[in-house]
């Protein structure tokens, strides 16, 4: 697909055994760097102290041997990997925030979207607090640092706080002797809990980055729940801000989340395939090879290919050394150069009727000129399979979706076809999409295909007004 | 001298007719470069918008065409540079800071030390406030804030706010529609305003800034003044807190000031250069050839040579390629390359007695070094003198002394002497420091050399566990 | 596979109507970036004045806007990337070599090594020839220079020349006016020619190269054929140095040329497909899922898939993200940190007997901690196939592999089962390798799973004494 | 003066107790730094293997802890830093230069320009050369190599070499068991010999790198002579190619050479500070303070004042933060922001006749805008003098001055007093510029100043079409 951006992925990790924990934290933080790319940062908690690096930047870029090295020794500690959109690139949103506050201090990192953020901003603010940043994640804080005054723990304080804290969060919080973990009632973000060899615990946004370190996968925080991990070791708290039909975003399933990872029960790749299959049943076409784009499109296009009998092929060489730096001097050469960094296998398709498949379409930019590629290759037909439903509809809760950038909202399948250049144009059911997972323990939100929105959003919330917001001292 | 560290440089301008204003400050902070050398910002306002940019580094290495790019046009913008410990090195601590409250924008950049910075921010904390820095610049910044929701202007609440902070405070304050600069009412630190060639102000640290843009230097800011630029142009505001006994850092021309600005009044090569000639006065020795430590103590020196008549010299030739950079790679080579950095010019001083001239003596370990070149070169006596007296005391309102690194404090001149392989060594009395600037408008505090602190402070300011303060959460 | 080094990748174009020609190299370097990543380098004529730039690093370590900006337009270029061992870093070895001699200046790129190089080279400096490197090229570049004082033409001088050159090259030589192309009589390394759509022409070891610039593919160069291209177009020479047996390396369709490329008549993933399909029908298993180690693996594994009637499976998802910089602090750290590149995907071999197939074993170091996931993942069989023969000799043509190295030299394959911790092993056959691309044009080089060199070679030119030959000057 | 370029500057160092001959060289380029900087390469000879690092940059960006790491251990090396003009910019011209050679390996350093050097390339051409690069260097490898052929020993080919070698070279050898120093006839660039603390060897370009690394000065090489460290100790030879007069360039005293070294006898620094009293004699003026242009008109500065009773003023202000990166956005701005980089100290000139000291004016154009700032700061009078004659002729022995750059070749002293906007301005006499190193060993060119070449030059040696030389070869 053309590329999305979700805004973040958290860590933590306590365990008083591990001697390097900083490292973990990195290596951890590199598993989940493509749910952002933008900005990494990682805060250690040595019996107390806190010391904290953060950057623009992607990990390798903001973490090197120097940088790493400022990083104590430690029994705690929290990272975050973010995207950021262009407004924000020279601002100081970078996570973990740290504060503090007249109990002490306290690092949180949050993946998701608040549907009040602006609301509860501004009636902070009104009652005199001062926000350094635009981010959700310092109003997260403010509001647990707030309960925190007459709160008897940061976890009843948390607990509190998600009585007010409206859409989609997933919060890692470090206090000075605990690791805590939240997941809104809702459950709109994957989180899931794991252990490491030497008994300690970490929380993470995917099981992929459990694996990278070594750590045994336990379960999943339940929407809504609370998960301390201290001294006295783990500990589950269910009993606040009530009951809410959970609404996991399905679209972690279709692209955000890795492959490799298992997401509320439901493995990515196999919900993948499993959309394939699917999308196979619902839209069936004669054809000689199944093809995916790599690299999000492959589990879909195997699973369609085994649902209908149609051979599988590797339709396209994706160039691995093409990164964010490749220069692209001249208009001319650039659109020559389409190919330097998707080329197609002309053996796999030439001749051949060739069945398309990637993962979903957003913008649909993207889908031209890779046809285009598979026809003059010598491909006699296309026919264009996506593995979920037209996206219509923006994300409020935490993906970077805008109306206006939605192909679907504005065309129908057939006129997005005529534009593709593909033969025929197919896209899995909304029905279909549901079903993709359904071992996963969770409902789920599918409103940027269907417009059915879990919980109300505010407009002043989903605008660069709060980012660009002017001025309003007068005085 | 050996090296001190001043905790900042700020600049502000307010100029509609300044088409590229980023670049104006970005000009000025390469003047005000010596006063902080570990980070820099810049934040511009444009038209209400606030864009900032800010990080970890020399002025050159912190902006460079594409961060430059970053920042838009606009018609006020604030920066800063900053010294910082190297506890704080990871810390988001680089101003200007930018805060948002109920009534809008706020950004601020601040040189000096509170002596009520800790107990400030301990009330506010009490009362909910959540920091995100240790810097005194955000307790100012937040003190300001709480005063602003109850003042009618912004300048109104500096007024207010101002009765509450203690200590060396120098600030630029920009609001929506308003720069602000603002001196505490001591004076500890230098303050100037300037008009551009357009008609627009600018306030700056240091009158040498005023001279990099091509600004025409007004006045200086006045002890316990503020002064206001808006579109009504300039105004001051000085019927706030009390009258105080100025006390100007006597440092300022010691050291700390470029040699090319005027503080308060007074040159501060003519000070320098007015030192060595107290200096001459009351230490005089006989000798063939004054030379000055390059570069701080080449003022000094000419002055004692033209006040003792004895012939000025160039002692040293100084590398001005090492850098920050420079490796060494072991031990051995290390030692011996004393001189990569410091040559003596042996026809200088060859046969001769030389006198020796340094601005000052803080921890005392690179006198020693510095006479056995100038013996090894030949000369056959070495006199040193220091054009200011021994720095006995910390300072409390902004340079990095503490008490167990001066070596006047524990030895006596005696020994300072044996321990440097001087000939002679002598200070620059109390009385001939504070008439090195006998034309500056405000009184001196010369609490380094004296002991006698014009402000009183808290020891819980001073010592690093306001950096590295333990969590205090225990729940 | 374990990490392979192949020498390097050339490329030339000469084209009057391409106006940004050193952008089309630099897309082009991109596209051959697998053929070498140790360092780059552009040469452009513009009019008979040639201008070059060549460092240390990936494509686009060393090219960027501002070394770019230093390549002027032009009507022909040069451009090579290359693998250089360690002892070879700091050298001055890229590519392309530039050269002056007294009838002009001569650019040249290689891809292979000569058996006789050393030998040459003693040879020219007992005559007086003075070398700057330890390359093959430069000995190829004296050669054919020397050949230039007698020859009528620089082409005819290469074809003299080639009298002389034994072993592997490739070669894109750049004369005042002319763009040549010469491969040795033996056909070791691939090179073919392209057409721009502006008419003119591109020399390039893979055709990859010509589909990242929108060139279209003409033909390969034959075996000791030199192909000119100049103002009258395209010609071609063929009755120099004699009928040589043909001997195509076939480790370009194992391993070393991109799945995309079609070499010699035969495209790479058919190639390595139909290596799949022979290993299947002579080493069946009976298993769940057939899987592939990524990427090199995955297009045998179809085609061992497609064989069998086993399923095609997704067994590992491969870190995107992980480059040359990933920092790994401890030990400990980094025996946890295994699945940070390769994480297998559990729920495709989770209580399967699984098939893993690699394109290729050298040293054999990587087979067990893949097959440990495996295992840890859930596997209850693991049944590895190689869809090569054993490595049993090194390679005397520009391969980088050590006899030393190679386990399959010194080991049985049940040795190296039980190493690697597979429940059986088993590789192509020689009769299955000589067999997957049965419709190339050449004849092949197993030397590296046979021992039967092509070509006799001189230990001399293949160890490390040519790099690290001692001074023999004693007086 | 406005900035003039030398070609370079040499090292070299032969010790057998030295644990880190690299880093001896690192630091040593550090003092030669001022003689090139866009290059920098060392080269170590560890008991016959050479290894070597050269790259475009200053010392610092060149070599840092990685790329020193790179180079072993070792008894003897070669170190070099050099200016190269745009055009050579991406070329590997870097120095010292390696050669392989059929009696073994040869690093060669070289500073001078040879003025028969086109017409020695071409022979050597003809003869089947081939040249790698367009220097000086590469000749006299190649001629030295060409003599080693049936020479006795590389000391006897250095001297046969130099029968054919005309103009000004100055060269570090290293042979696989020698260090060997030469310097040409005339001795036209400095060159000495120093003795480390552990009883090795050092060749200099300066003194100053003697002293930077701890070593002791022994004697300067003579003109014409040869001098070779072995394990013998160190040994001259002066018995070949004839008697020439010497003629020592004066630049090297006037702006070229560190104040703090002594060249053939002669302190820099004594000699600029006598090149001021002279001009102070020759050329007087009533007026309040005598101000050098910093750095390189400060010796001579104090010379003038103490020859004529004029009090010395420190006048400017130079930043020593302004590096190469110092970027100027806007037109406007750069024209605001001269003093970002000289400020004037105006309580040194403010209502005083000042008389302003340059060492040289060779393109003229930086006059203007330094007396400008001096009347801004309120000087009532400007008198310029410079402490050399008009520079009138091109150098051709490796100071890239070009005729039409030379300001004083086509205008008259009144002409450019009036473009300067100086009160007055007047020069140093040739007889004074010959008087300033009286005690120097040497007789001196004074060639720039008068056209009295002491060698006869190519006009093909001295233009560009040297380095651009169109390809001649049209077959």
């Amino acid at each position: 697909m053309d590329k999305l951006h979700e805004e973040c992925g958290v860590f933590g990790i306590y365990d008083h055994a591990e001697p390097d924990i900083a490292s973990v934290v990195y290596t951890a933080l590199y598993a989940l760097q493509h749910r952002g790319q933008e900005s990494a940062g990682i805060a250690v908690n040595d019996d107390g102290l806190l010391t904290h690096y953060r950057n623009v930047g992607l990990v390798n870029d903001v973490f090197n041997a120097e940088t790493l090295s400022h990083l104590p020794k430690g029994q705690m500690a929290v990272g975050h990997v973010r995207y950021c959109t262009a407004v924000e690139k020279g601002r100081s949103n970078a996570q973990p925030l740290i504060v503090n506050h007249c109990k002490g201090r306290m690092a949180i990192a949050n993946n998701g979207c608040l549907t009040n953020g602006a609301a509860l901003r501004r009636e902070m603010e009104l009652h005199g607090s001062i926000f350094h940043t635009t981010t959700d994640v310092e109003v997260i804080a403010y509001t647990i640092v707030h309960e925190r005054l007459t709160a008897n723990s940061i976890e009843q304080a948390i607990e509190k706080a998600m009585y007010n804290l409206e859409g989609a969060y997933t919060l890692c919080v470090m206090s000075p002797k605990k690791l805590i973990a939240a997941r809104d009632p809702h459950g709109f973000r994957p989180l899931c809990i794991g252990q490491t060899d030497t008994g300690g615990y970490i929380f993470a946004s995917e099981s992929c980055a459990l694996d990278s370190v070594g750590a045994t996968f336990l379960r999943d925080v339940e929407p809504g729940e609370i998960v301390v991990a201290d001294e006295n070791g783990l500990r589950s708290i269910t009993t606040h801000c009530g009951k809410k039909d959970t609404s996991l975003c399905v679209f972690e399933y279709v692209y955000l989340a890795r492959p490799d990872s298992v997401v509320d029960g439901t493995s990515v790749h196999v919900a993948r395939k499993r959309a394939g299959e699917i999308l196979a049943q619902e839209n069936p076409v004669e054809a000689d090879v199944i093809i995916g784009v790599p690299d999000s499109g492959l589990d879909a296009a195997l699973g369609y290919a085994q649902a209908s009998g149609i051979p599988y092929g590797i339709g396209f060489l994706k160039n691995k050394y093409i990164g964010r730096t490749f220069i692209q001097p001249s208009q001319k050469q650039r659109e020559k150069a389409v190919r330097i960094k998707l080329n197609p296998i002309a053996d796999t398709v030439r001749g051949k009727r060739v069945v398309l498949i990637d993962d979903s379409i957003v913008r649909g930019t993207t889908c031209a000129p890779i046809i285009k590629l598979l026809r003059d290759a010598g491909a006699t037909e296309v026919h264009m399979r996506i593995a979920s439903p037209p996206v219509v509809c923006p994300c409020h809760y935490g993906v970077d979706t805008k109306a206006d950038d939605l192909v679907a909202r504005t065309h129908t399948i057939e006129e997005i076809a005529g534009m593709s250049g593909a033969d025929t144009l197919a896209y899995l059911s909304v029905e279909g999409v549901k079903a993709l997972a359904k071992d996963t323990k969770t409902g789920f939100c599918t409103a940027c295909f269907t417009g059915d929105y879990p919980v109300e959003f505010n407009e002043d919330d989903n605008n660069l007004s709060k980012y660009h917001r002017k001025f309003s001292d007068n005085q």
